[in-house]
């Protein structure tokens, strides 16, 4: 079943690996097909260069395995909050890429210093608040899902416009139309991540572009008025 | 028409691209026949494993598609600008590089620290001011351009001398006498960004190094009593 | 004798350098033979292009060589003191590699800033103390093993849960069920070292993360209950 | 003549390329035939690609071309006083990579820090002095190579035990006993000026490790009670 929704996440998996983004068995991409409201995910643990895609695991939007020998990533209840609340999100990526990830421990925003920026993600990336005891102890992965949820509401935040964000002392998240985008994005993040993080090295007290700048690269790319690329 | 600049910027962007400094589809190189003044330059969005000579875009100086079946870069504006003000200038780089772009989103002209600065960059290498509201909503590309020579003029730069600017919280343009040496100065400033960082990095305080060795480093390389090379 | 395990070792140290943590000749991988209480161990000095398995070398655990043409690397007593002291250790990884060895010089435990950290080390990564001169200049080796197991003995770590050290002013040492593990260990520590400092770049007062969540992700990983990958 | 010269120098230069120290075709690796005291030394501007042994360039002591189609490296003249000041030193490394020569513009020694250092340089590795306008004006290329003794002299060090400087706003020469230890030497010296930079950004106080540490792994590695690697 599912067979192709299972090819292009297996496929948007291995170019996670091939960016860079990957150490050992680390991260995972997931894809929903909404008509049947199943979600294709990565099998837990398992080597990115054995990664077939028959080796995907399909869960239902209540995480019970539909079809797979393996079990499912230990992350998957995350990506079904997502799923569930969002229905523009048709793919995710969690990762712990470098630049991200020290972001996300240090537990800020990612300011937004740049068109780079801009291009992909309309204003400052957020980083959700610190899970309590009793959120880790008891659901963590669902609540990981809701606290990412929390954030992007309390915010106004439309993941459209924001297809990233930051799980403190953890790592980012990502999502798009499919899982090759959220994968796309994923890319971006770490790459912005890092030139944020060395905007503040050479400038200590820089301060966020002008939002108008941010409008004007988001809505270059993205949107009707779009003239970014090929139509 | 044009089939041997087509060549040599096509082979210019890929070289980028080989060199590191491109994520994704980012970034652009053109270069220009001044005998019939028509700009040859990327075209917009296409990724650089995907580029071939044919799909090069032509311009003329206002604008306007003289041949090509795709759009040009959505940059093209900005370089058209800089064509058209300094004869000398016959390639144009940009690229959202990770070093020097943090030093634009910095809005930090780059000091002159060294002598591998002074082997390619006489003087410090500037950065423009930010874009205004207006300037941002109304032709934005060209308006880029506009500043970028505002601050050459401004400062009695040129552009022969110091064949890079950092556009504020942008990136940085590179120019040189073809599309290649364009693409040579990018990736210098590039190697010239890192280590002015990590410069500040080892010494917060660290001043400029005596214009004396900027003008002995510059000048052994070029003009008429270059001696670095084979004459 | 001990072909297999001198194919493992051989192989974890050839993985140690496909991982971009060794420059030249450096770091060294071991592993013991508990029935026989025998040790595989890098020879001394060997490009890690000339490594063969028949050029490991075997000591006992008073460092007498039993078979190899070649000497055993110059850290050898350092493992041997941490193969008597530790049962549970099967394979022991030293490293020069570059994040890891920054904290060592810097002298500072590498603190627990978020869940990659956690998925493999059971609190912060301690650095010892500086040996006293006397411990230098005699028995350096040796005394660099003892200093290891005073720093675990007085935290009262296990080094079943922190499967790292750094030993101040000089390098990590990492250990594990086997020589292939101790490398993999070895690998997530200079990644995690290298996100720790990048937290601190970014939030110079960065607070160690709720122990629940290093309780969390580590028993997720490990131990009875843990369901992170594959059954 | 010297061919075989000829053919070391020019793998050594390649191996500097492949050992990522080279932007385009800075650097230089010359060696010197003592019986002759002729010095092969790569040619002025020549992309590392296009290096082949015939093309290296023989010089006299005093920088009379004896053979060679090319013109030297710029920098011969450096290379050449510190040939006839130390006859220890066979083989001469100028780079301009990325860490080293960023120490170099900070205008900072490198502290011993750790036993990486220790390993290669017996003590901090010196930072010269900048040069005078008139040091800079006249005789460039052979007052970089007086200040280098100077530095040594001045400081009571034997470049067998410190085969490294650094060139104050320019960038490290590292020597050996031939040019594939100069080039050794560049590749270390660059990882440990890495280490020192971070090491500082972990610890910005981080005092310098013990003499007594730096003593005991120099001499470990070097001299007649040496005890790594094969005998």
């Amino acid at each position: 079943m599912l067979e192709t929704l299972k090819r292009k996440v297996c496929e948007a998996n291995i170019e996670l690996q091939q960016k860079g983004l990957i150490t050992y068995t680390w991260g995972n991409v997931s894809g929903i097909d909404r008509t049947q409201n199943l979600v294709v995910i990565k099998p837990s643990g398992v080597s990115y260069d054995e990664l077939t895609y028959d080796k995907m695991v399909v869960v239902d939007l209540d995480g019970n395995k539909v079809e797979g020998d393996l079990s499912p990533s230990s992350d998957t209840a995350t990506h079904l909050e997502l799923y569930k609340k969002y229905p523009s999100i048709g793919g995710i990526t969690h990762t712990h890429s470098n630049n991200a990830t020290s972001w996300a421990q240090a537990g800020r925003n990612i300011p937004f210093f740049g068109t780079t920026h801009a291009d992909y993600f309309h204003g400052d990336i957020p980083c959700t608040r610190m899970l309590t005891a009793e959120e880790i102890n008891t659901e963590y992965e669902k609540n990981t899902g809701l606290v990412i949820i929390e954030t992007l509401e309390n915010n106004n935040i439309d993941p459209v416009e924001m297809p990233a964000i930051l799980c403190c002392s953890h790592g980012p998240f990502t999502w798009g139309k499919d899982a090759a985008e959220a994968v796309h994005n994923a890319v971006v993040l770490e790459e912005v991540a890092e030139m944020a993080m060395k905007t503040l090295l050479i400038s200590p007290r820089t301060e966020r572009a002008p939002q108008v700048l941010s409008d004007k690269h988001y809505f270059r790319k993205h949107g009707a008025n779009a003239y970014y690329g090929q139509k």
